[in-house]
């Protein structure tokens, strides 16, 4: 029998670090969780990045996913921004791979065509077709989606074709 | 009686990430031990993330400094490159934040106007200074020793203006 595999998404910033803890056995997918975990903006760097290392790790700790997927962005014009979100980044890479889990990278466009069959689109294209894969999904805000979406992205990519055609009879 | 501070003084970088741990008691500095942790080029980026913070785990571990210091480099015109530097970044100061030290961040040009006086100024020059400043310094590479020219500068910042008088009177 085939076991289902959970899997975690994040969406790592700064501010706000968006995850989405999904299952996935064969052409189906089961919402677990969604959250965002957040760093207080007034202290000092260092403090932001172990707030989002401790949230992250009990996310993990507590959902116990085997397999990580995270956004792979780096289109960014203004560099203060890009070292920000690398530092995030870092972090957001660090506690799946520290917990032993193998970690994937997707690029935004990839997770949005998973996801709404192509590589563009807005954010309400996103939350409706998560609707649609995942009708007892629940999310607050931009980043717990998008986190669900990089999660769903890596279900369809190690799954092969499978998913592609269930979203094509759903959607 | 005043005790000795100890500084680890950091220059991230995904491939190579210098550390110089030093002494700092009144006007005097002491050298304690340099190195570099390197990750695998060939590994994925998560693993490598990983392999920098069990080898900065490692040497805070062993070297029990009590603060740290690392460089605030953002002035990168490569957004890929800017954001693996800010992946290595956000793990260099993890490391130490989650062992409870302070991590206090320099600009390149405050920690070349801690070690050589003036905010420009070749390799050699931030070698010789160290050589001078700390006469039993052992470093290998470029990381290293600019790691430890961030410490001494977090010396410099947090002493006022007394390792000043000292550079002075010694250069």
């Amino acid at each position: 029998m085939q076991e289902a595999i959970r899997i975690i998404g994040i969406d790592p910033g700064l501010r706000r670090t968006g995850w989405g803890v999904i299952e996935s056995l064969g052409n189906s997918l089961k919402f677990v969780a969604s959250g965002t975990v957040t760093s207080d903006g007034d202290a000092d760097l260092a403090s932001r990045l172990c707030q989002l290392h401790d949230g992250l790790a009990e996310v993990v700790h507590v959902y116990r996913p085997d397999e990580a997927a995270v956004e792979q962005t780096f289109v960014n014009k203004d560099a203060v921004a890009t070292l920000k979100l690398g530092q995030a980044r870092g972090v957001a890479m660090l506690v799946p791979a520290r917990a032993g889990l193998p970690v994937s990278e997707y690029a935004p466009n990839a997770v949005k065509k998973a996801v709404i069959g192509v590589g563009h689109g807005e954010k309400q294209q996103i939350h409706m077709m998560l609707k649609i894969l995942m009708p007892k999904a629940t999310f607050t805000g931009n980043d717990a989606a998008d986190a669900l979406a990089i999660a769903i992205c890596h279900a369809h990519q190690r799954g092969g074709q499978k998913l592609r055609q269930v979203m094509a009879m759903k959607a």
